[in-house]
């Protein structure tokens, strides 16, 4: 571990600070090339997106150009250490926007006061951009952000804390009730964790058929009820009409645990109270709220998912966010809605059906990967999940009436 | 005309929209390399930036980071014609930084109703960049939000169209004077317009030893003296107590004329009207105030310098804002002082009376340069520059106290 701490740092300041660079993608080396790039050629495109401004998108990079925008009031399982210390991981995320979608991304550092102030400072810079991926922002003020910034910004504005999470969490668990024989209508779920991920979650299995009333939902004082005084807002929209007050009330006969929340907070006895054949995601990270062998040895007939990659089934954001903006950014989505989510989970889903390539195999240094309970949901370097993911993400924007152009021809066909 | 403006155009758009991208510069191809890059290998720099905010120079892009903000109400010489249409000379500003100085560079467009949205925008994001560079921004806002911005950033913040200009025109008019055998502290200097750039222009020349009383600045109204009762807290600092009142009036027995204004304002004829040996700064961009050969015309004993590349003596920022933000930012200065602007006249004066290298020549497709008349600022090619004016302000920094690191060892030499 202090191998790999040092590897990490010094990776991030070796041969120069960081990991992302901003670079020049057309000639300028000649007193002409600067001439076209620079005045007085310049003015030809300004004058072109003076008299039409979507003209933007054809002469700028804006239309390739994803913003990661974070205030780092939650940084990873870190906790509110600001905005300078999440840059790292900002840069991180940029990182993979182009490694995994080839989109040309940079991280912004907000500080601010209010909410209020976070949301006027990210619209006022938003139209440099063609989408924001807000992250790492803490609860509950990430939902008011989102849902105002939404409303303010003509480009896409996606938490991926929240959506991504659900996104990804949803393919696998579709795909895992489907294996376990269950329908996501009939399921009892259990969700640890109320923040912002652990709504999501809900919200997007709710759209997937769950029923909120089979959800229970807990947070640090055990399940969420309505006979509770302490809620907020989003968290009364998970009040259950129960007697059920603790974990092993809402896990007695549940089929699903969703664990959001953090490590080792489900006691592998607790899981002989769940119905039969049930689904673990226990997605805390870096430590899930069971350990894979614990839950394994305590129940033969489960299936597990976490947020590791060095256990099977890993739900990991990198499935979903990278695809989702290449989608909507190509068809000039003005928003990504509840189509395009499910579009993804759907897309997700279908490739984990489909025989693995053998690239995706050698990565992973796997020998054998077949749709079952130890392969519910696929690989981050799987490399179809760039063009099934973006073109069905692409198409339901497009079939939804948001996106402001037409698919290109044969796209990512 | 028209074909360069399709050049222009097919240049902004083919093959790919834009000029700039963002890339990775660390290896990012293995499960093992994303470990590093992103979660969890990224949790070691957010904790040591955590600890000490100052490891974010060690563990991110910030510190060669340049952000060039804009809101669009002043784009080149084409007026206030918003965020969006400002992006492409942005983007060519960024593309500039990277270009002559290696420097990371990011557009950001602003949307914001009053002033003080704007300063409270930029101010909340700046701690992402090493420096800010303003662009574009009409006076008088520029100069409230400058000063306002440079006093909440704990980065340099430097307003390109003010002090570039008046950096690079200072440093060619103190070798211009010194070749016509004239003293800056009893030059009379006529100003012709009063926006930002004029402004700066003669603060930075009063720094270099001219005397305020020995300028005539002239607005649309013409000369501003002490009697005029609509000048605003900016032109006031230059409203003279004179019964000059035209723009010959000022010129009669001048020794400077600096024009940055718009074209053709200078009558060949008002030349005569001048001092023997004058130096006429005609920076009007694309066309200047005078033409040269009308000038020349009129004048034998004249130096001539314009904004334009195709003709002898182009006073050009790009003389200067990649270096000056190149030394600023490799010893942490926290502003772009006094001591710095004037380090860079110096290094810049400095170079052009130097023998010029031969791919100089070769790059200007000019056989020969020799400091005088028609060469009294160094080329934009010049090699010499990077290195000269960044060590120089470095230096100015550092002996000045607004550096926050020592110079590198061998800095530049």
């Amino acid at each position: 571990m202090s191998d790999f701490r040092e590897q990490a740092l010094k990776y991030h300041s070796e041969p120069t600070p960081g990991k992302i660079s901003i670079e020049i993608s057309k000639p300028a080396e000649t007193v002409k090339d600067l001439a076209l790039a620079y005045s007085p050629g310049v003015a030809e495109p300004v004058r072109e997106i003076a008299a039409d401004v979507d003209n933007v998108y054809k002469y700028t990079a804006k239309g390739n150009l994803v913003a990661v925008i974070t205030n780092g009031t939650a940084i990873l399982g870190l906790g509110n250490l600001g905005p300078m210390a999440s840059k790292p991981v900002m840069e991180g995320k940029a990182l993979l926007f182009k490694r995994f979608a080839n989109l040309d991304s940079i991280d912004i550092e907000v500080s601010h006061r209010t909410t209020e102030e976070f949301i006027n400072t990210v619209a006022n810079i938003a139209d440099t951009f063609g989408g924001i991926n807000l992250e790492d922002i803490k609860a509950p003020e990430c939902f008011e952000i989102e849902k105002e910034l939404i409303k303010r910004c003509k480009i896409p504005v996606f938490h991926d804390d929240q959506h991504g999470t659900a996104i990804v969490t949803a393919a696998g668990m579709l795909n895992a009730l489907e294996i376990q024989g269950k329908d996501i209508s009939k399921a009892i779920i259990v969700c640890m964790g109320a923040g912002a991920a652990a709504i999501a979650c809900m919200e997007l299995l709710i759209k997937c058929g769950a029923q909120r009333e089979h959800i229970y939902m807990l947070d640090t004082k055990g399940v969420i009820h309505t006979r509770r005084d302490d809620l907020n807002q989003y968290k009364l929209l998970f009040a259950n009409n129960t007697d059920k007050r603790t974990l092993e009330d809402a896990l007695s006969g549940a089929d699903v645990f969703v664990g959001v929340s953090g490590p080792d907070v489900l006691p592998p006895e607790a899981l002989q109270l769940m119905a039969p054949n049930p689904v673990i995601f226990a997605c805390s990270n870096p430590d899930p709220e069971i350990k894979p062998a614990l839950a394994h040895a305590a129940r033969k007939d489960l299936i597990m998912a976490t947020g590791r990659s060095d256990y099977p089934n890993q739900v990991n954001n990198v499935l979903c966010f990278p695809f989702i903006f290449r989608g909507a950014l190509d068809v000039r989505a003005s928003v990504i809605n509840d189509e395009m989510k499910i579009a993804a989970v759907n897309a997700i889903r279908a490739i984990a059906k489909e025989p693995v390539p053998a690239e995706v195999l050698q990565a992973a240094q796997i020998d054998k990967l077949e749709f079952g309970k130890a392969y519910i949901i696929p690989k981050p370097m799987d490399p179809r999940l760039l063009p099934r993911v973006a073109r069905a993400v692409a198409e339901a924007a497009v079939a939804s009436g948001v996106a402001r152009i037409e698919l290109p021809d044969n796209y990512y066909l």
